[in-house]
């Protein structure tokens, strides 16, 4: 029999994850961030052989050019080597080496020289934040482009520039990293985030990160629900991902893409399409009880590939754990979201949100009252200060109270801890407590 | 192939309707303001002989006194030609040719003389409001009365008057007024508008004079549903329409009272005895577009014809629009709801919202997307933005991703307004461009 | 017919009751105050003893020592004679006879000579509130112990102190005493009060005292329901009485545990688990009717016998009526929760609530219009003021429309009055009317 005093003790779940640091994961998103990433090609694949080697069983899928995905097809595949404006003198003006941001996103292979007017045509800036380099792609359009700070753009005056991008634009495939963990049941939980940007830390080589040392420690933990995460390009890489692991999406039961974790910013927790699905009432139960300023707001069919997983074919049950969000920080999509911006310390909050809410899932199990007629009698079984007559019940008496009253096979450890506003983890050692005492049965989920 | 800007320009509803001046619907009040109306009688005759020049096809019913309607009977008819309170020097000291409020509607005829005190038991004042005429009727009760200023009672000082009213209350009928445009389905819209009070502009040639515009501009509009104007004496009216059509009862999908758009104060909205019908939900979602203000109140078993639409044998989902609502202006039924009180810019954006609501009923569709599986490629369609990186897309986008989000043949674009929080109008042309690249399908409705 | 006057003048159920004063409450308190209940023995009897005085219909129940009641076993039967701890000159520094509090619940017996530091392990005292008696028990855990205090406990210096609980623990029976009053059908209300606690007057010789004048009120009254009052130990009272009454269990329709009701503070409604009970709906609205402070709070599993009626196998539709609740009033399980903290007026005041709600379930009918379609022509049945056209009607013809209109065989009196916001009575009177008119039948409820 478990003592209730250590019940009280119990240390929570995420405390169990002490080994892992805040700079363990910021060491990867340093690691990853030089790489020049794009929706395909070399850089996607280097970021998965780096992830590799934090999970040895991550898997690489490479998925050819033209093969159907759903609505789509696979894209010719992107790699660039150099790019680069020159003045008259040779000198690099603009320089891909120096910040892989330059590039235009699948810009097609250019060489020559252009006029400032032509050549300005192809250039994009923020007058707003003049030092920032912006973030830009056109993945779907055949064009070239360079991206500056607007005080370089001023800066330049020459009527004629060189111009060079070394890329090539070729059949080839799309690339991306699946890792499953399987658990007591085939039923799964689905982890995905987008690996499709170049130097932007926090986006989202901070939800890399997460998703990343989120999975070492579940490898460590027992697993009721199988675990499957996906490492691919953002939109076209969970579409292809979608369309190609048709018997694992009816198996999703729950699902969270990660995405912009790593600033210091409030939670924003987006709820699934489906708005009461049990992992959109999990993340908002461990967002209250981790008691952080958070933010828990309803689907919209923008945003990361939780766009895709709720389709309306699909509907999966998959939300998005955010901090600020996208388009809401002045560093978002610029130089700027670079290896400063991500702090080791909003990682691992993040990271133990994260473990909190998969705790929870694991654990939220439905039980049967064995004595549902009348409050059992406690105190004989030791389960009730023998003293009574005080005014307030400790804590942990209540929660034996609510499990009890409420495990009519209706609800749920989850719906319990809604109802009764007591903590999770001291509901679900409560329930523990009544199963060692026989006064509880499980039942199926 | 609509282009997307062409979309984002496409102009409301409403300013179709641009030929119409908020001068024209004054006109119509102006010339109806002179007739003396009541329940039954040459009054509402001339009326409705006034709206069938602005609409040649409105038919005019009379359903003779002692018909049994539901309940009730068809009262007899109540004519009046003149009525006067003369003093000693034969002076008419309340003179019905001043104002037909003075007469108390449905008076019997009489002709006598009266001491003062005799005649004060037949004489209605507003104490509160000494220089205003009260509104006041005894339909069914036989009796005769004034309907004077205080200020003119506090003046009558002589022992004696000479009273006369020279009215018939006999067999006739009742009459009412009825047009009916078809549309492509038999489905119905009612609109219907109470006729039956004498020289008050607010109460409620306000609402026939919008009701007369939105018939006028329907005519020249395509219509999925029939519409169905009804311009009746109040409760009574109502009641032997509703006695006469059962037909037409039965294919009432959507309707609206309309009563006091003149005065230029907040729209009132009163929902349907259901509360969530589809008219309830329009005209909210066009009161909350048209970013004015307003409140939108539930039923309640008093007010206008709503009343007896909305009786638990019916149940038809018929709200009532109104502005200020009955009571709640210091200007209702007295003799201060007059020519002035009523503005031409006020019944003009009472017309546009009536049309704006008509316009969502029309559009409000149901749709299925018909590659639900991810999202369709919006960009090889011509339907996205070829450089993309922006911090916030294009509402026009969004509504594409919206549209396709929930058109999973549960939702109406009304649904998906609501949820999206995006103009319907934005919505309806999303649906349309998709409908024509082949990524919705219409459902039945 | 009943005349729309004598309607709007038709006094208040709860006036009824004028002839019971709040004395006459308060008396019966302080008749059952200085006697030592518990959860078994010669207490409880005489207590019902004197109720059986108030309400010669109660019956006394002895269920002996050991007879296994659902989970629980009766437990043994404790008596007390006297108990004390004497100084070295015989002085009775603590006496039993001087406050029963002064003993700890189920003390066993005990005699001898303890030094300070042993007996102080058997002493509990307040130090907040160092001059009150705390209330408290042990009635499963063999021990004993005295309430002190904690200004007495500070006065003890002596080295050792002569001890005496003169207490019986020993096979015998669990006392309750129960009332039923017959009514129109077998569908029970049931009443339950605790009457396990000694010297506290609040807790709960008031919820004794409100249910007893409650019984004698309804015993004047024609009923539709049968009333339970059990008036029986806390927590093994209530399991008692449900495993010895499966019958009655299976024909209660509505319930109130009555607990707290002697202070001032305000009411407190705990509802039922169910929450949307008709007796949970009918204590609020009977709560907002009076205007009085009030809160109403959802079930939790911690309380008064509410536990044991609304445990997952019964699930029965009681909730909790109090005042202050436990634990939120420092008087709560002190020796202040004497005679002058229940007021006469207090107790009056929750009387009349309950007799209201009581009024209320048993007027709480649905009715079927007759007249469904349209209003019915009130006006001709004399149901309608003669002269109209002023801008409110009266809430008595309000009333009339309401009950007419929401009569379609869904709505209650409850549900009429819930939407409507009219007082529960004028819509009753309102239905008495339209009954007499024939406008209205009764529907099997």
């Amino acid at each position: 029999m478990i003592p209730l005093a250590e019940v009280l003790a119990h240390p929570p779940a995420t405390a169990q994850a002490a080994a892992i640091s805040g700079e363990d994961l910021h060491a990867l998103v340093r690691q990853l961030y030089p790489i020049c990433r794009s929706i395909t090609g070399d850089g996607v694949r280097q970021t998965l052989a780096v992830l590799q080697e934090y999970l040895p069983g991550l898997e690489v899928h490479e998925v050819p050019t033209g093969t159907p995905v759903l609505d789509w097809q696979v894209p010719r595949e992107w790699n660039i080597r150099d790019a680069w404006i020159k003045d008259r003198r040779g000198e690099r003006v603009v320089d891909f080496r120096q910040h892989n941001l330059h590039v235009l996103g699948y810009s097609v292979p250019v060489r020559g020289t252009f006029t400032l007017a032509e050549l300005k045509k192809h250039l994009y800036t923020l007058p707003e934040q003049p030092h920032l380099i912006p973030y830009r792609t056109a993945y779907y359009a055949e064009t070239w482009g360079f991206c500056l700070a607007h005080a370089q753009l001023e800066a330049l005056h020459e009527p004629e520039y060189e111009v060079c991008i070394d890329s090539t634009l070729a059949a080839g495939a799309l690339t991306y990293g699946e890792l499953l963990l399987p658990g007591d049941t085939d039923e799964e939980v689905l982890i995905s985030s987008h690996i499709c940007h170049p130097s932007l830390a926090n986006d989202n080589l901070s939800g890399i990160a997460v998703a990343t040392f989120l999975a070492r420690h579940l490898l460590g933990q027992p697993r009721r629900y199988s675990y499957r995460f996906v490492f691919a390009p953002g939109t076209i890489g969970a579409i292809t991902w979608l369309s190609q692991n048709v018997g694992a999406v009816a198996r999703i039961r729950h699902g969270l893409v990660l995405s912009l974790l790593g600033e210091t910013g409030a939670f924003t927790f987006k709820k699934s399409r489906r708005g009461t699905a049990e992992i959109d009432r999990t993340v908002a139960l461990a967002l209250r009880e981790a008691a952080a300023p958070h933010r828990v707001v309803d689907f919209e069919p923008y945003g990361y590939d939780e766009r895709q997983y709720c389709s309306p074919g699909f509907n999966l049950p998959v939300g998005c754990l955010s901090r600020t969000p996208y388009g809401q920080f002045p560093e978002y999509h610029t130089s700027a979201d670079d290896l400063d911006f991500v702090r080791p310390e909003a990682l691992l909050d993040s990271l133990h949100l994260t473990q909190a809410v998969m705790h929870m899932l694991e654990a939220n199990h439905r039980y049967q009252n064995l004595s549902p007629y009348g409050e059992p009698e406690l105190g004989r079984r030791g389960l009730y200060a023998a003293v009574s007559g005080r005014p307030n019940a400790a804590r942990a008496q209540l929660a034996l109270l609510w499990v009890l009253n409420l495990s009519d096979g209706q609800h749920s450890l989850l719906d319990i801890a809604e109802r009764a506003g007591l903590p999770f983890a001291l509901l679900q050692h409560a329930a523990e407590l009544l199963l060692a005492h026989d006064l509880l049965a499980p039942l199926a989920d």
